[in-house]
């Protein structure tokens, strides 16, 4: 066989287990949205059947041959070329699949599944004790899966390798190192200040209306609804069935009128990213976004770098005076840009302002590697939580449920996501940095409801490549150097000296 | 291995083929409701792959040995337990499937994928010629079909067995033959008196309480919603994704509201006889129906039996008035049921009445045998359409869009559905009879909208043996006969006389 008909053998192999994930994806996406209560029992066997053949088939033999015989070929290639990337990425997940032994994939379903509906019960009724064996198993077999990757210079390198490829748990540590004693510093002289006023953010805003104006902005902003719809789910989330489908959905609150308005905002940014692959990426594993933390990078821009700036607000306030005259009409545009950036200190990571959200990440991740490194026991976790917080936040949470058991990512068995939450915040100003150099006047576009430009540079320079890059290879690329701290706190300095006035 | 492990073994390997077939319904069910329109072309090979894996999955020689080796247990077994059942009826669809080579699988759907499209221009611009070259492929794949199942009887029994397994073309015409006559002089009885009013359904009647009306009285029949939803799509239909979720779709007209309410009912028949399938049946090929046929007699019972029965209205149909009292409040009972019960020949069969609607399938049946059987050419086959509606109907379509063109069936392949529909009818009366019998009192309970003795009815004789039985064996154990158009033809008399005085 020659190379070109290897690769594609190969691309029709991978297209058709695409296609098998897909399928997944849109099940998983309908189970959120509209699938009555009855199907629930039905839809596990249908997602655990698509799963195992989508995995079967991808531990093929057949593949592995085929990347073996490949390599000669694409290592004469531009290493940047479809070609080249397309055979480095899959060999990097088909490694990754085939060292997993079939019991540890089985027991790691179901033991999460368990562990899932012990941290609901768990964090509904405050009580720790009742997650803490999931958590310990969960624990112990991610211990597990690591080794199935040793050697490692750190235990959490196996799991961070997941979400952002190629990063390790020392470059990541250099990063927050940096980061923390700043943030701590610019929350210090914020709490210094008199605080904002927000109270109008929690009126009673009417739910369709809040809708309509999402819509209205992202549309605006370039939303391609060709490719794309918006439903409501309890918890919003971006999803793609391929290409040409990528859907996003968002949660309305009668009184809290920034859930659905920035919460749209992010979904569309990483909704935008995924329709922004260069088509030719679909059906192949370098579709989609170079990590979780470039991905974050996205939602984060939509959401607060440009859906919490000024000019942003410049144009678009008047509009939304006029859909909600009551609640807005006397409420001046510095106080309402002052409002929706209101920095607080509070419990829950999902409802963290920009400048208190990486000081929440941080701590998790700082957890996580402790548990995994067996330098803190899992009973001991609920103590370690609020010490930290208390350290880094200045607040300690009055029991675990708004504590320790808030977030659904370990019960999932997601241990190693936290960092690309505050790698996207990272990561959004260094791109944004980027930009600004490229298009001198990009604050005046926006404050003239002019989106195209700063559109075109995205899909230019970041979401054509999809997932070809690593992230690091990926900023590295666009903005000449790698992830660094330094561009977000002098966003956030900036920001909100002008806010708080110090 | 044991039977009984070659049967769990055989039901593993079958639920993962339902699993799939689930999957590629609820895609389906999704293109036709929600999906945005860029998503279509990652749609379809979503399709072909998850289509192309159940398939390769069921015919593989792993199920064709353990349908071999079970042969001699089952056979001790009471020929309708679910085992030998299983085993009957997978082997059944074992051998239509491994009976077609993949070539005619793959050319097929070309050639369907085509005619569809050139059926849609052919309709809108009333051009036959531009359909027929695909309608002659489509014929000569449906002849080359029957052959791989010589020797038949009838070159037209592998085509009917799609749909109604067991049947023949010789029983189809015979019943025919008997009822074509009686249905033509009905229709020339109803036609020799004064016509009723119906105008009154085509006056505008908003969409919104047109969709909640028909939910409330699905849900006072017992429609149970924890299993199910409904939608709306140009098309009404009625999916499955397994016994838990099993979901209808409607479509609103402001100024014909019979067509979402009778198809509210109608789609709620058919969901209520998946949901009625035992559970055990599911993720087996013994869940769903009988045949095509006595799914629709489920349907059209809803729909017609009941839905457009006297007592029925006399029990909703102030509900009915109290929802629209501009349009009905001077509207009696008497002039709604004869308006909804209007027999007048038409066009469209879709849009048919109770009397008129079996004439449509019959001249349809005996034109795709002509072309089956090569004694009509399909170029002459608007003629002869339009030579037979005359006879049959006393009309002549005015072109062949409304004519030969209007079905959706032939350019999709469908050869051998259309007597499904006549046959619902039939089975539907006789399944009435049998009911009537059984519950002597069921039009009080009914002008009561007492539903649940009926339900539980359905439940029992019908609903819970799901795909175990074929058509006419089924219709025989409920009823005590074949299927036979006898109780139909006394059903329409009774009614239409009533109504037309005559």
């Amino acid at each position: 066989m020659q190379p070109e008909q290897r690769l594609q053998k190969l691309k029709a192999l991978l297209a058709e287990i695409a296609d098998l994930n897909y399928a997944s994806a849109l099940l998983d996406w309908d189970q959120q949205t509209y699938m009555p209560p009855g199907g629930a029992e039905n839809r596990g066997h249908q997602l655990a059947t698509l799963q195992q053949i989508a995995h079967t088939k991808f531990v093929s033999d057949e593949i592995g041959k085929l990347l073996d015989d490949l390599q000669p070929y694409v290592s004469q290639l531009d290493p940047d070329s479809f070609e080249a990337r397309l055979v480095k990425v899959t060999r990097r997940n088909y490694e990754k699949e085939t060292k997993l032994p079939v019991e540890w994939v089985t027991e790691f379903a179901m033991v999460i599944t368990a562990a899932h509906e012990a941290w609901a019960k768990a964090r509904a009724e405050n009580n720790f004790p009742h997650f803490l064996p999931h958590l310990e198993r969960v624990l112990d077999l991610r211990q597990r899966y690591a080794e199935f990757f040793a050697p490692y210079e750190h235990i959490y390198d196996p799991l961070l390798d997941i979400f952002e490829p190629g990063m390790k748990t020392t470059d990541i540590k250099a990063i927050f190192s940096l980061l923390r004693p700043q943030q701590v510093e610019l929350l210090r002289k914020i709490a210094s200040r008199p605080q904002v006023e927000d109270s109008f953010m929690h009126l009673t805003y009417d739910e369709q209306k809040q809708w309509d104006l999402g819509v209205e902005i992202i549309t605006q902003m370039g939303f391609d609804w060709k490719r794309s719809r918006q439903d409501k789910t309890l918890h919003p989330f971006t999803t793609s069935f391929g290409w040409g489908d990528v859907r996003i959905t968002t949660r309305l609150f009668a009184n809290h009128i920034a859930s659905a308005l920035f919460g749209t905002l992010h979904e569309a940014g990483h909704a935008m990213y995924e329709m922004g692959s260069h088509a030719s990426l679909d059906r192949t594993p370098l579709f989609g976004g170079a990590s979780s933390g470039v991905h974050e990078s996205q939602s984060r821009m939509w959401e607060n770098l440009i859906g919490r700036s000024l000019p942003f607000w410049q144009y678009f306030y008047p509009r939304v005076q006029e859909v909600f005259p009551e609640q807005l009409g006397n409420i001046s545009l510095d106080t309402f840009y002052k409002g929706i950036n209101k920095v607080q200190p509070s419990l829950i990571r999902v409802e963290a302002d920009e400048a208190t959200y990486n000081l929440h990440i941080m701590l998790r991740m700082e957890l996580e590697i402790a548990l995994m490194e067996n330098s803190l026991a899992v009973r001991d976790l609920p103590e370690a939580w609020n010490t930290r917080f208390q350290e880094y936040l200045g607040i300690t949470p009055p029991d675990n449920a708004t504590g320790v058991l808030q977030d659904v990512h370990w019960s999932g068995g997601m241990i190693g996501y936290f960092p690309s939450y505050a790698l996207g915040n990272l990561i959004g100003a260094q791109l944004w940095e980027r930009i600004n150099a490229d298009i001198h006047d990009l604050p005046d576009q926006i404050r003239q409801g002019e989106f195209a430009p700063w559109l075109a540079w995205l899909r230019e320079k970041v979401h054509r490549h999809g997932a070809k890059f690593e992230p690091q290879e990926f900023i590295q690329l666009v903005t000449g150097s790698k992830v660094d701290p330094a561009p977000y706190m002098h966003y956030l300095e900036q920001k909100y000296s002008a806010i708080y006035g110090f």
